[in-house]
């Protein structure tokens, strides 16, 4: 029993008990009661930790930058970060656990105890991943790791929208002009607070500065918002990675002087209980006797039977929480 | 009390009576249960008009282009359509009913039929308009109008959306690089189904054309896509009308041909339903008692002692709809 409740995991991990935390964040991605407890503890807990969103194409070498990133907040002795990776790989939502190959890549930091890393993924439909992530964040937070690195693959809404969601959100890509226009498509330039050429081993890199600043030029920010730096490395030699932390902390000190910080994660946690009063009411629905999913009640308004209304009132009407799902004790373990 | 009734309205306004049309209009831009008893009555007898948003930055020449798209369809003898027309000014969110400047800028189809030109404006909060700016194309489309036109101003987010939720939406411009990059900017193009570049009288015309195409390589639609269409026009002379609207309806030919049309209605149904889920929550939540509003919620989590899924049963626990405004007959007039 003991390890089992939640609490006194919560408790433990907030002490240093690494094997606590992957627990926790185990029950955070199997979704359910377990996760809401998880997350409702943690969120007590959570102290602000600064989160770095790292996306990209597939192979612009996300990974491999995120390990120099993680490398060089631990090696700078003025200023040494207790850092938390969530790798999201999407493009395996059944696997339901961790990425093995994340792992490996990642191994240089194994005996480091202030790194820990962590693959998700998620079961079920793609909304479970963003709350699962967003609940492993506050996880990582409320066991006292001040930066949380969350990588995602910059391919899909639900994976651009994750990584968007942090304080800083840091785009790479790789040398060549294709680069920049995908990434410009895929809507990364979008939420880029920081721009990296990577893998400037390979030449090209100016080429692919100018592109991106001429994109920029199109797609970019209105005068007098934040401008997002364009920061060249080369992730294995661990170049350019002290010009993209100091780009990362330069945007940090941008949105403290603002205010815009403490307003932008009020603003996520407003669309996160939008997102969480909807999962709720979707899955009740479906789950509600003769009522039938979110999808049949869209169904019956395409067929004109109902409108949006009268279906709002149908799930709010049958989707009360169950008494056992709020806020008590946890179940006795 | 005769007059007053919704189901009523409905009848008679399906019958060609344009002042029960005008009043049922009114009505939904009240909001309240009175809008949402016209939105169901009307989704019952909604026919599935064919939309089409009209949007670009202020000065465009969006009004001018579509009385004269309006003009060109009311006088093509072998395809002669209803049309409706909603101008929708959020600029204006407090005036509370019709923008005269609209209204006397149409005044050449007044003693036509066939034409319906109606000015929207929404009091309270943003999110409204959107509803309102629906359910006036349902109350449209149940009188019997085959074509909704909805212009918007191209500015916001709101109403990029809600020119965005048409059939084919077309995005104005007019000559000038910079209004190529500020509809970039302002997220037009990425909702653009054809692109008119107006005003072609002041020159100009082909640097924009050419100017738009790049942009278009840059941020346009991948490869298999629709790829809208770029149509020079001068509105006040009729020049290019004939060449938009072929483009407008080969996108209609389009969408049809692939079974797109149906998905994106599916779409922004279900997409409306989870607004107005949201919407109802809000309101109710702002007025339960002892509850305070959603954004008093949203303090509470920023603030660390509810978190988001204690929040959700919050809000779902305390805003049952009231039995009064459920799907009964209406009130007695």
């Amino acid at each position: 029993m003991r390890g089992r409740d939640p609490a006194e995991l919560v408790e433990r991990a907030a002490g240093g008990d690494r094997a606590a935390l992957a627990r926790l964040l185990t029950l955070v991605e199997r979704g359910g009661d377990g996760a809401r407890q998880v997350a409702r503890l943690a969120h007590q807990r959570a102290g602000g930790a600064y989160t770095i969103g790292v996306t990209g194409a597939p192979g612009a070498g996300k990974s491999t930058l995120t390990h120099a990133l993680v490398r060089h907040l631990r090696q700078d002795g003025r200023d040494r970060h207790e850092v938390g990776v969530l790798a999201v790989d999407p493009s395996s939502p059944f696997t339901g656990g961790a990425i093995l190959g994340d792992r490996v890549r990642m191994t240089g930091h194994a005996a480091d105890d202030g790194v820990f890393i962590r693959s998700m993924a998620s079961r079920g439909h793609l909304g479970g991943l963003a709350l699962a992530t967003r609940d492993a964040v506050r996880v990582l937070d409320a066991a006292g790791f001040g930066l949380v690195v969350v990588e995602t693959v910059g391919v899909g809404q639900v994976e651009v929208a994750i990584a968007g969601a942090a304080d800083t959100t840091v785009v790479v890509v790789s040398p060549g002009w294709g680069d920049a226009v995908q990434a410009s498509k895929a809507g990364l330039l979008e939420i880029a607070d920081v721009l990296v050429v990577n893998k400037a081993d390979l030449g090209g890199a100016e080429a692919a500065v100018r592109d991106l600043e001429n994109v920029l030029q199109l797609v970019g920010p209105s005068p007098g918002r934040w401008r997002p730096p364009v920061v060249v490395t080369s992730a294995p030699a661990g170049t350019g990675v002290a010009e993209l932390w100091q780009a990362v902390t330069g945007h940090r000190a941008a949105l403290e002087a603002t205010g815009e910080l403490d307003a932008r994660r009020r603003q996520r946690l407003a669309t996160e209980l939008r997102e969480v009063v909807l999962r709720r009411l979707e899955d009740q629905a479906a789950t509600a006797a003769g009522l039938g999913s979110f999808d049949a009640l869209v169904d019956e308004i395409v067929a004109g039977r109902l409108d949006p209304w009268s279906a709002a009132d149908v799930l709010l009407t049958f989707t009360q929480p169950a008494a056992g799902e709020r806020s008590g004790p946890p179940p006795p373990g």
